[in-house]
């Protein structure tokens, strides 16, 4: 077993699926806003990438749209919703009922875009058998019987750091397909298991590396003789 | 002003960025466990990524390392934190007390790695003036005096979608430098701005995208005259 990053899938790039989620975002919006058509320059606008790149990423899946006529939302949303597995529900564990697990369970956008958190699980024995709007929140240990039984596919993680890796490995032996991980550790898992991470200190310093890195481009140009 | 992605500094990739970032967390990984110096070939390893990608990533700041002797960690790490800007602390205001905001304020991830929440802002007056954990809550529009006096950078936005653009529009008035933002919608912000942003649903559909594609990678590999 190899550390991974987020997997690539092979032939279509990740940057390529991240947009395709962004363009039905933007989609629901505009529908939400009336519109029934858009074009792959609107969607491209929108997204700050050209149309040649809009056409291209939806033509990894197969052909929509009509050249001249763009694109009838009500058709590309159900489209890009079954390119993303998303034309159904999901059933996921949420496992770790910490300050983020909670603010995760409570999040709204889960549940409307199709995943269900049908499950929680904690290793603290002050918080298992306690009910959290409704779910009773299991132990750990239990992961295996509860995923098969309530047929779960994925799991989100927010546990510590420490617990991190031996928890994945219990859901990958209870027959998990992906992990979506908070815990900031590289985690090894299987190949055919899924997995997308978000480590949310490293986000923040990308932040800081945008800063400055801005403000050190302004610089060369304020002193071209540097 | 023009909606964007994350920005991308000129001539450095944004994945060579956050690969840095990892390769910080891995370092600072090995240095708790003892170790005192490394290779590409181990940063690779540990990444996924070739020890010719590691040096190359590196190789865009400057010349780290010596040939066949490897890395002193305790020389990398300052350097990685001197690139990434996080060789200093980061004054940073948290809009949004929410569910997901207060777990944010709560994480500790983020002081460990140099960010200090030093301001809170909300727009509703029940959390108006309380306190949470010893910082106050203000008022969204208190955001231009105080981002100005206690000198904030950065602030991180977990706001509802329909606030998100016009607190980050005061946010930029007030001079802020970097937004991290949290709520699922694109920002329109000026070029100056620096922009990361994290959409949870779009996060846990690619992992959706990545269990399908999978599945149908498996499926053709069963049936190759499909």
């Amino acid at each position: 077993m190899q550390r991974r990053e987020k997997t690539t899938p092979p032939l279509i790039p990740k940057v390529a699926a991240t947009r395709i989620s962004r363009y039905l975002r933007y989609l629901e919006e505009l529908q939400a806003r009336g519109a029934t058509t858009t074009s792959s320059r609107e969607l491209g606008a929108a997204l700050g990438v050209t149309a040649a790149q809009v056409r291209k990423d939806l033509g990894y899946f197969g052909q929509f749209g009509y050249p001249g006529l763009g694109y009838k939302i009500s058709n590309l949303i159900p489209e890009i919703q079954r390119i993303l597995g998303t034309d159904r529900s999901w059933n996921v564990a949420l496992v770790g009922i910490g300050n983020l697990g909670t603010a995760l369970f409570r999040y709204k956008g889960f549940a409307a875009h199709g995943f269900r958190i049908v499950c929680l699980f904690d290793s603290n024995p002050r918080l298992i058998g306690r009910s959290v709007e409704g779910l009773v929140v299991h132990p750990v240990q239990a992961v295996g019987e509860l995923v098969r039984s309530k047929k779960i596919e994925l799991a989100i993680l927010s546990v510590p750091q420490t617990a991190a890796q031996d928890v994945a490995q219990s859901l990958v032996e209870a027959g998990i397909k992906g992990i979506f991980n908070f815990a900031p550790v590289l985690l090894s898992l299987p190949e055919d298991v899924a997995y997308v991470s978000i480590d949310l200190a490293v986000e923040l310093e990308q932040l800081a590396f945008l800063v400055c890195h801005r403000e050190r481009e302004l610089a060369k140009v304020k002193s071209p003789f540097e």
